[in-house]
């Protein structure tokens, strides 16, 4: 392979990376002509219109039973009727076994090489994927190319970093020899490392590629063939990627059923079909506590879930009240509410939020928070951008179900007109304020613009809530606002307890919501938001298994 | 700590040694005057004699609910009347919880090297602990010292230093700094190991403390508090550990209920109770494959479990067939079968074993194999010592049962008289002959000395059984026999298939029985042998969770 040398340059920095835990990214997150060139930008969009209403033919999947596709763009409001090939169970199971043999015995580091060729493939079509994310999931456009692209390839270069690591952590083979009384015993001792077997990787619908490919990478460069089954509302991106990863399968002379697409219908869903079919062996899922909870305990199979969570905000006290109203507006005015790592409990206590000397109640917070998200939804230059489309009518429903709940509307969500797309299904933050012993209401995720105050007692309460949250909820993050060292340290302490990584004091251009490949784990695995880490060593190790084999020598 | 410096030179050794997996020793295994003592023997056998029919009193967990024990030699066939102190489940949970914030509080660089300070300790009590071993387990003299004392202290070693290891991968703290087109985003991050929460480690009757130590260890390093509940048979052995790693904490100023004995009865077992609490995180079994099957599917708990399996040997063809079955004889002769390692189902095809241009028949080898083991067996200075005595009157009743099973008995198991113990229960192995089609026989484990040879088609069929019982009944060893570089190179790929170590033609001093620390993984975790193995990273990254925190820097 004439890249060979080339890619392996790239993993060795991205292990570094991996280590150093700095600030590390191979591809570029911003769409500049510059970097990606001049055209591509209006190339990309181009290409995703020539697909719409066509089939997507770029697989190379043969003798499909039926083409499918149930996409609908949030901002138009329409089907995108994109078509995809379908194949029964049996067919997409005997494929994936038949190209096991084959990319099993293909060396680690040979493996790493070609799935990083994919990714460089990938990055001439980061443009395309961005609309089609747009289109799929409501993402404003930068957000979908950033999310969709860049961070999603690092994403997988990490996983592939990762996952040749740990292939490499033990020799392949060693001469042992140990000395006893009278003689010695020698010994040829070799390690194998073996794959699990099929993997299922079942993507959500707000990030159909970030979300999915530390799972496929994962699988795919620890020997496993790899099932990639997205949500049906939003299959495009994740179809370019598998694509690609095909193309490079098949120029190195290899079968590209080791990574297949798997497509179905909001009617027929084919994730239980697949996820109990006994030859399937590990399974990726994001999506809801429901569905993930119960692949989390089939048997027989290990499983990697991302699942719902209660994000807190504590808030005690602040240098600058403003900056902090303005980074907390943002972050859940950003693709309207609807990221994993979005905060919707806000604890402040009754006697306020201390600043200096002063003290601002729970009634000014609210004001300040209602005022800065008007501020950015109603300025024509951000808010149709930051906030995006709503991917979901659900959403919707669950919004206007909110307005209802026993509580105070601080401010209620409503829809403002998107300058392009005069269809799009838009909603505004709505903030609810609450006291802390409505906990029937607080006690669960409100997927969306949703966010409550919540009135405590005091810090230790706001603190235990967060915990206690956490702890039976899940949480993903956690963001606390405090200039008392002591406060500092306890709530770390206690929300590392719970599992759940902490961001103390954000202000500026910097939010909780994000979470930056090689160096945050995504998700710590510890709480139920879910039970795998984007990318630590186990959510690669347990894909593989240590095998070592023993020859005598005469 | 005076010894911190001098500890922290041991586990960099270690760690050394688990990477380069070559031979690799910190406990001497030979019970040599030379290395532990000219007294070192006599000592140990009467501190052991001194506790028979008494309290064992060394143990820092106060105010026991009552005193228990129901321990028996297999040597004498009569209770050893030592009495442990009892707690109830709330007590034991409680005292845990109560010592976590301490444990999990110290650096794992201190933890590792308080740990190694309890090895130190325990190497003096090594003969002590043998001959705790052997009047509960039936281990022979040497086995007894060795697998109890000095290879369960490198197994505990291996785990410490694996442990510090994964703790030690990522940085505790780092300055990140994003560059941005205009300005640059500044955090401050740090990455906590925080431990699972208490660890409840469930011990066998056979290998007390061997089998236990890993996950005591690997708890211990990665900051969880630990319950130790040996089998109700074989409990002192692994009570001597506890209660030096008890001393060991109260001299360091710390907690001893970190690491806390649990007794139960025959009668009224404290597994269950203990399993399912929900303040118990971590389970470390040993057993038969019915508890640990339950065990691993209690929700919200991290189980590791090493459970029954059906190992093989494959016969092809040898060099010299003599020295094939005096190994193989051997094999199954020490401690009566009663090993996890021990080959059970011995593959020969119909046409026999390839010698040259000679043939073994199944017949033939099957006198071979016979004569070898009563060689062993009525030799006086050897046949007591390596065979020991069975631990298990159940043992006893599945050898009788073997009989009578539907097969040809070339040689029946029978009882030899012990020169030091004229009650011990001893029992030599038999060896049956079956057809490949018999499966309802050979496909469990008939714990014990019991032998099957079973009569294939071809060498293609000794393989695919093999597999199939690894697959479907685990597998912990198998050994193979074949000259033919294609059939090895065959059971090699097709046995890693069913993770299930290979030993190629073993022959003189080394048996398949013997898995060496810090370079043989035992038990590979991917079949249903068991989930984990000693000691390969998952063993202990499934005991922690990374969580990370970030600070905004003004």
């Amino acid at each position: 392979m004439s890249y060979f040398e080339q890619h392996q340059t790239i993993i060795s920095r991205a292990i570094e990376a991996l280590h150093q835990r700095t600030f590390y990214a191979q591809y570029p997150e911003f769409p500049s002509p510059k970097i990606y060139g001049e055209t591509a930008d209006a190339d990309g969009r181009a290409k995703f219109q020539s697909v719409v209403g066509k089939q997507f033919n770029e697989l190379l999947q043969d003798q499909p039973s039926s083409w499918i596709g149930q996409e609908e763009s949030p901002y138009m409001q329409e089907p995108l009727n994109i078509q995809y090939p379908q194949f029964e169970t049996e067919v997409l199971i005997s494929r994936a076994l038949e190209s096991f043999d084959q990319w099993r015995k293909i060396p680690p580091e040979e493996r790493a090489s070609l799935l990083v060729e994919s990714l460089e493939k990938i990055k001439s079509r980061f443009f395309e994927i961005a609309y089609a994310t747009m289109h799929t999931t409501g993402q404003g456009y930068m957000m979908a190319f950033q999310a969709s692209g860049p961070h999603a390839a690092d994403r997988a270069l990490e996983a592939i970093a990762t996952g040749l690591e740990e292939q490499q952590r033990f020799p392949r083979k060693v001469n042992w020899e140990k000395p006893m009384p009278k003689y010695s015993i020698k010994l040829k001792k070799e390690w194998r490392v073996i794959p699990k077997g099929i993997s299922l990787v079942i993507g959500c619908s707000t990030f159909p590629t970030w979300n999915s490919v530390p799972g496929i990478y994962a699988s795919l460069v620890t020997g496993n063939p790899v099932l990639v089954k997205p949500h049906p509302g939003a299959i495009l991106p994740i179809a370019i990627f598998v694509a690609e990863i095909q193309k490079v399968f098949r120029e190195a002379g290899l079968n590209p059923n080791i990574c297949q697409l798997v497509v179905d219908t909001f009617e027929k869903p084919a994730a239980v079909g697949l996820a109990e079919h006994p030859e399937v062996k590990l399974i990726d899922f994001t999506g809801n506590s429901e569905f993930g909870g119960y692949l989390e305990t089939l048997p027989g199979k290990t499983v990697f879930t991302e699942k719902t969570g209660v994000n807190s905000v504590i808030l005690d006290s602040v240098d600058d009240i403003d900056k902090v109203v303005q980074n907390l507006a943002f972050s859940v005015t950003l693709y309207s509410g609807q990221m994993c790592t979005a905060p919707q409990n806000i604890y402040i206590t009754e006697s306020g939020i201390i600043m200096g000397g002063e003290s601002i109640s729970i009634s000014q917070f609210s004001e300040k928070l209602s005022a800065a998200i008007n501020g950015i939804v109603d300025n024509p230059k951000a808010g149709p951008f930051v906030l995006g489309a709503i991917q979901s009518k659900d959403t919707c429903d669950r919004i206007e179900h909110a307005h209802r709940l026993a509580g105070k509307v601080c401010l209620a969500s409503r829809s403002i007109e998107h300058p392009m797309f005069k269809n799009a299904r838009v909603a505004t933050p709505m903030v609810l304020q609450l006291d802390a012993d409505q906990k029937e209401i607080y006690s669960k995720e409100l997927f969306g613009p949703i966010v409550l105050l919540i009135k405590t007692n005091d810090v230790e309460q706001s603190i235990a809530l967060a915990k206690e949250q956490a702890e039976t909820n899940g949480a993903i993050s956690c963001g606390a606002y405090t200039v008392n060292q002591e406060i500092r340290d306890n709530i770390a302490d206690q929300m590392s307890l719970a599992y759940t990584p902490v961001s103390f004091n954000f202000t500026g251009g910097i939010y909780v919501n994000q979470h930056a490949g090689f160096s945050d784990f995504h998700v710590t695995g510890g709480n139920p938001a879910g039970n795998a880490s984007f990318t630590n060593p186990e959510f690669v190790i347990k894909r593989f298994t240590w095998v070592g084999l023993r020859d005598a020598v005469s």
